[in-house]
């Protein structure tokens, strides 16, 4: 069973922010419950970050949309089902232009890798055990494209002790489970914590966290849940400055339009219906999903050369108010800022260019290359943060409140002692100075930085993820050969191409 | 004429809070008049900070005290003028024991830094024109040390359009300047920019910010004036969270005891009696103030390796509770912190210990050294930031408030669900991810990164200062004779040691 | 008029050695004429690195051929024109596999990017002067095809005093330009520096190397030259470690099988006949001659991420004969060199993806990702040569000759003491070790180190091409449009959308 | 018994020259028993450096000597005990000196590191079993000081399966070990590795190379033994581009006066009397003498400063004679090398600097200060090295060979095209180029930057030693303490300094 369908589809900003009133979700914030996410000050901007996606999606559908196979329309692309390396190339383009609009995270990419990620691991699942959960997502998938809802992606769980496997912790919630079945479906139990966009969202897509063993059958459950379904609880996750957007004024809080959004959600005793489960209990595809999931979001991140196009700008920008634009240092640090940006970019591009076709028709990107793009992310933007503020100059983090500015007379000492250059004005110095600490220091660095360095895997899960797929053994006869220690084998060495340098060299005979 | 003395001096850490009560302070903060900054929640913890370097002096009086040949007694060694590189390299041993004592800016450097510049600048005024500024000077360091007062030092002005000097800008407040004479003294106006500690202080010493010209003479004063005097007001800068502090609990901001402080002063017409005149108008030193001052403060950041030392701590703690400690890749970063951290400090003793005596008999360390650890500043503390937010986890951004923790059913949840090892109050785990926030995004993120990129100079002043320093000729001699291009001349190079190489090779025979 | 055709095309490896014996080339090295450089023991592993392009077409047709739209047979791809980007994502895989294969440069990627620049620039300068440069230069291109040949790019002048354009030098021969001119052709004069791979060329394709002004008009000449033509003199340069190429035994060399090779060309009175000029006098089209060539060639650095692949594998294989291959900080650190040196292959592969179509059909990778590429080049090499001495240990550098190994008494000696693992023979172990030093210090080090650094342009060649395209502006008016500063105006800044950021987005209505 | 005296003792560079002839050591180079070292031109080179080392003393006694307790006379800096920290910090000091005017390493801090240690050692073992090592040992010193002796420390064994201890080797030579015992003395088997100067010396200190066992008592040797002693057999190890020693002229060697020397020593049945034994079976001390020599070692890597200020010269000097000297990136990057560089002074001066005294009365720099030093120095070296083959350009690789040059006819090519600023003489453009290469590829990049690399322990044992010293729990303490964990206890962490901690807070209250 489906809900059915809207009376009209979601497509603008508007009917996207107008779908998420009176749905008397149970959000937390602060100590208290939210009366209406949407007017509630701290929460909108991540509000208007998810809106504008769907605004992207009416002005440029070329880049923000696709027609789906499914229903023949044009659908979000991150609603869209990838056929080729070049749907995953597009999904790219699209979020560093959304990086660019919003300057922080739009919460829709775990949504669209998640969705990617069950296309192949459903027809997999089915395959191997013969049970109709492809077609159960397919029909899932056409119907969130008819009614142009926006998807979260729920996988991590809280772990509890980290050294033990989920059926081996000693309160069985720390990570979701099946704790009772019924001929309508299962009923689920448990929190999934840093859910990105979750609050925003239409449906949640549960999925499990890790590799599962047998002793894990119960937690080998994925299931798609409607956000303002019963037994669903919602902690806000405070951020740096988060209670500017409290303060009357816009100034200080940097970028007062658009925010990031996680939150804790806890599960207790939620229901999914039979149609709306794609895994029960087939515990040995977590990992794989885990892993194509993974492999999907770690390119995801070539958003943050979105994000970074935005602080690259705020920091010339600041240069320039500041009259030393033309320093011969000062263009130097611009362009190491952009060398490095566009590495995050290209290595994104590179792995979804190197994709390959999975069994169910789904392309998946690069695996190697896109480890190589995160862990430059859990790098870059802290080199590019660090640069920005450097060219900031130190008044970024001791310039007085708006309500200075504002002030009858404070106002007028505050314009005379901090002006720029004298075309510029205070304000807009000001405003200027605000977006960066916003960036670097306040509430969108917690998007740009320290999610930059966590999301879709901390650092030393990229690293292990490479040295799985570095192929030593096969570097190593490189060298032997040339240092004269095997016979001449090169003939031999091309044979063995596989994995990684497999897809390296691609053709059909190399 | 100076104030008479105090009925009893300052020393204590209770004393040093009770003396700044009643000031009558015109110090704005949020758009309003704050009554009693002592009592401001958000300025309170800046004097915490203060009060600590008083206490450290009566626990550890070798560390933080030193006995002055002015009064004979023991007093702060902010206070004191160097009579030794051991002095000098004791300063920086008390600014790495307050660092890692406080997490934040403890505000006293600047200071004990400008006392120390204007010991020798004062003495070599009067030596090329005959004056008794150094004798004025000494007088009025004796009453500082006679009542404990703690001293700002007010150097950085607005500036306005950096491409003219002070007398070329449209609006001749842009720099502080003497704008009448009486009989009885000076008067001055202008506005001194990220003033550290000012509302804090009993005393600041105004002094120029730049080499000056012939036609800048009236910007050539240097004076001292009480923290209350007429004519003073304090527009405070405000920092990533603070408005945390005002927020019910102690756990959100994270380090709820210490803060940095920075203000803005605007100078209007304040009043500086002849005696505590120390410059007016021997334009020509100007420059030699702010070099020496540098030199010194430079490599006062030496005690952002005490702030490193927390951090670090706080990264081994959370990695601890978090169950990780053990793995070998955490353990590497806290080496990798660690090494960056000692190289801060060590940068810093090295320069101290590489010190010179100054005709007036107070020693100055090593400029270029102080300028390779300040650069080691500008650097360091973000890569470290980097790292402990890497073992922090996506916590320490996603965490929900204090509020949650002590909501009644809420509270219960988040016990539940963010337990770390089973051993750890999840309430002690919330703090030390505050805590790193606090350090990496927060309040006191502002003085161990931002300020560490532009106090005392931002990074290319330091790339200018070892430009000059760097004796490019004297290298190039060097490789030219091992070159085989000029003779052997092994002996000219070592009789052309001069400079920077000089302070290398000091004996009389190198 | 060109040459005669070959009776047979060069198409194996044999048969490319075969065709550059007995040219009478007039090559010096070490201050001798070199009689047959086929055969001498400096040169001949150069020539063996070439011979490997031409066996590896044979043995992997898809990866390094491609079928000639001129002759409608498959052709090497270092011969073939660029028809999409598919073909120039092949040549990064091709290069990256020959440097697997060679461990050094195997110098014909020059040709391959003057043959793809001068496609178009001759395409161009017809349009624009109505001349027949583009038909002449196809015939050229076909020429070689059906011949098998390898073209040598001369581009980079001497280039005397720099601050001064060609016609303003001392002497006119600073740079290569036209003396005289008859019926039959034109006399070109001058020289050439780093040369790579010219001696073992069978055709140099002559270009000027930079922007000319309307006095350099002698200085923009194009011309095809065998490189047997009277008149051509070679000065081989010498590299590092070179003469251990003539040492009995292979052991100390390294790699004793291949080599770089770079060589100074003087130009004395050389002809070039009218069919083989392709500019003569549009000096404003040598601007954009250079520009597309550099931006093909450093792009073309992807080859050093198969040379990285085998400095990794000689990384990997010395820690395994020292038994420490499972340490933690040892594969790391294999971890670290993998994660760039795919960063290389990457930032190629994204360049070459986001690729445009030329006026004459040619396709020309994406400028700004290429200078990405090539500045990670200048700097990732020597990251990962340095790693890879930290796992070779010192004993690289302490190590005996081979003739001490092979020294009756001696050698049970080093077998005795040098052994590592005991399933490890010695002399294994000093071949590793003696390919790191090769490749980090040694012959190899030339082509991986420092042409790395020079080729294709030096660091701040690629900071200046980044600073032309990092559209400062259009970043700006996002960072603006965020902090408040404009109005909103999303859709004006997408309506900009140009240069770089024109290709990002490169759908119709983005 | 002690050899006589000398007739004369060793003072100025000619008299260790004249010293080093005659000695019949059996030194093995390329194959062949060397006839006499002194006159070997692979070998000179190495011998001309430790004369400078003789010859700075004369030029400049203060920098270079010091005034023996023993003798009662001026002797060598590095035959002396070090009496001071002040004492430390002059052997860097000369340490720096002697890597500017050789540009390579000069080899004797082994010695003088070996005999520091030992001074402590052979009081503590006295101390423990009450034997009369330490006066034994102060006769050797004083007999060494009184001729003038060169002293190489050797400690290095080859180590063979690093799984496992001395005596669990499969052939017991792996580690240098006693195998007889007379009444006269000990004698001795194994072999040392990478022996720095060994072949330039008088004397060899025998040490062990760590932490023993009691199984591994017969390794627990320590001895003096006469270079030129019966059953010493050197085995030369050879260095990049060491051949061009051989050629003629000197411009192709870089650096034709002054190298390095590491060579392998095989001990067959050496004798050591029982007056130059200074251990022999106190296993138990031997990673106390290990540990003290590494501690001493790591902090003399100070010389590589003064190599980089010969590297850095030379890198302005090609830039000056490139005429691109005034370029901001030049400058930029000649201020990044002296910054770099820098740190490696600071850090070694602060670690002598914050030295202790042992219980013999020797002093003893800082450990934790030491290893960051060291682990800067297996970095610094490489970066530093990067930048000046930037600064070199190109041609440092293609440069033809000397022999071209001095050619009739291909002489007046070479100085027409080569040229670089018109006052230039080619030939010292080409000198300073190949300076360059050999200190980045070729003879002194040996010593420059892989004997940076694991001279004195690879950076991974830096690390463990820094490890083993950070003090995580003190950290965090301070860290808890300021979170609110631990009930505020400033005054408890203040009382728990120690190690690391208490030296850095060395007063007596602290």
């Amino acid at each position: 069973m489906l809900r059915e369908d809207r009376a009209t589809p979601i497509r603008t900003a508007d009917e996207y922010i107008a779908s998420l009133r009176g749905r008397k979700l149970k959000v937390y914030l602060f100590g208290e419950l939210v009366d209406e996410p949407v007017d509630h000050p701290v929460i909108r901007p991540s509000i208007n970050a998810v809106a504008e996606t769907y605004d992207l999606a009416m002005r440029h559908p070329e880049l923000a949309t696709a027609v789906s196979p499914l229903t023949g329309e044009r659908v979000s692309r991150f609603q869209h089902i990838a056929e080729s390396a070049e749907d995953l190339i597009m999904q790219n383009k699209m979020q560093r232009r959304l990086g660019q609009l919003t300057g922080t995270c739009f919460q829709r990419c775990v949504g669209m890798d998640a969705l990617n990620s069950l296309h192949s691991v459903t027809f997999e699942i089915d395959e191997a055990h013969g049970g109709d959960y492809h077609s159960r997502f397919k029909t899932f998938v056409e119907m969130v494209q008819r009614n142009g809802y926006m998807i979260g992606g729920a996988m991590t769980d809280v772990k509890g002790d980290r050294s033990k496997a989920p059926h081996q912790q000693d309160d069985p919630d720390l990570f979701v489970h099946v704790h009772r079945r019924t001929e309508e479906g299962v009923y689920i139990s448990g929190a999934k914590a840093h859910q990105t966009g979750c609050v925003n969202s239409h449906w949640l897509l549960v999925m499990p966290t890790m590799r599962l063993g047998p002793d894990d059958k119960e937690y080998a459950i994925v299931g798609a849940i409607p956000a303002d379904a019963p037994g669903l609880t919602y902690i806000y996750g405070r951020q740096s400055c988060d209670s500017r957007a409290m303060e009357s004024g816009d100034i200080d809080s940097g970028n007062a339009r658009f925010s990031g959004q996680e939150a804790m959600i806890v599960f207790e005793d939620v229901f999914i219906p039979w149609d709306l489960v794609f895994m029960d209990g087939e515990y040995e595809f977590a990992s794989m999903l885990v892993e194509r999931f993974t492999c999907y979001h770690r390119r995801s991140y070539v958003c943050k050369s979105g994000v970074g196009d935005v602080l690259i700008g705020a920091a010339a920008t600041i240069a320039d108010y500041n009259g030393v634009e033309k320093a011969s240092h000062i263009k130097d640090k611009l362009v190491e800022m952009t060398h490095l940006n566009e590495t995050i970019y290209s290595t994104g591009i590179a792995s979804s260019y190197q994709a390959t076709e999975l069994k169910s028709g789904v392309y998946i990107n690069d695996d190697m290359i896109a480890n190589v793009c995160k862990h430059h992310v859990t790098r870059v933007p802290y080199e590019i943060g660090r640069l920005a503020q450097d060219l900031a100059g130190g008044l970024m983090v001791t310039l007085p409140s708006q309500q200075e500015l504002e002030h009858p007379e404070l106002g007028a000492l505050i314009r005379k002692y901090l002006k720029g250059r004298k075309e510029i004005a205070t304000e807009d110095r000001m405003r200027i100075l605000r977006l960066i600490e916003n960036m670097t220091l306040g509430r969108n660095a917690v998007g740009y930085l320290t999610e930059s360095m966590h999301g879709a895997g901390s650092p030393q899960a990229q690293r292990i993820q490479i040295a799985r797929q570095m192929q030593v053994e096969f570097k190593k006869q490189l060298a032997k050969t040339l240092a004269g220690i095997a016979p001449d084998s090169a003939e031999e060495i091309s044979d063995e191409l596989s994995d990684y340098m497999a897809k390296v060299f691609n053709t059909d005979d190399a």
